[in-house]
């Protein structure tokens, strides 16, 4: 019988930190769209989707979780847009400045925003950022490359 | 009319990268569960629960998000058990060992893994690691302190 798991031998690993570099262009690791497996994967292994000079992302998808792997470059401005998933952001190192509700907040690294589904937003990186997003659920529109705002 | 919303400026931050030591202990940003709203929040605003001398957590909870940023000595086990909230788990630094599935995968810096909703595993940390776990929905049994396992 068919077990519903993927998962690879992490031995020749020599991931120690996450520098923000990619190691291996391109990889053999997929997802599919919102399965409930075991997936054991290095962001290493995952390519490097290059939306525009400034902008690069990466995506994990489980069932109903999407983390994403966003490198932005000083000065990419992610225009105004909204989605009804919801959003958590993590910036590790960085800053994103975001336009949201009314107000402008900073997100530094070290620092976290919540931001409810249907919110507008947009953001400009103040410096080269390593941005991690979680979407519940995942967003289909990044999955299927509709996303044209961003391009 | 209140809004549904809590930000807080961040002229004053001054973290630059996380480096996993808290910064200031206990902070005055709370969470309501599973609500949708707008939380700015620097992970070193939010007290580090220690669960044992091995173990320490932070998280942060949105609507059907939670991200929790778990810190695991070296030599911590974290006993077998299962849960119906899917789990992705992004190691920053260090690795966990996870006996899941009836397999063993190290997990390493970098590295990501997807875990089902109800899968049981057990962990051991195999150095200092900082490690950020998401789920879905948020974890009831971490928000009303009832996870005796981790104890």
């Amino acid at each position: 019988m068919a077990k519903n798991v993927e998962t690879k031998k992490s031995g020749t690993a020599k991931v120690k930190k996450d520098d923000g570099r990619p190691r291996v262009p391109g990889g053999s690791v997929k997802s599919e769209v919102g399965s409930a497996r075991l997936q054991y994967i290095p962001w290493h292994t995952i390519p490097l989707e290059e939306l525009n000079p400034l902008l690069q992302r990466q995506f994990v998808v489980g069932q109903e979780i999407m983390l994403a792997r966003v490198l932005l470059k000083k000065g990419c401005i992610v225009p105004e847009h909204s989605h009804h998933n919801e959003q958590v952001t993590y910036i590790l190192d960085g800053a994103l400045k975001f336009w949201i509700d009314g107000k402008e907040i900073i997100v530094n690294g070290g620092e976290v925003l919540t931001i409810p589904p249907n919110m507008p937003h947009r953001a400009e990186a103040l410096a080269d950022t390593v941005d991690f997003d979680v979407f519940n659920p995942p967003r289909a529109d990044w999955m299927n490359k509709t996303n044209s705002y961003l391009r």
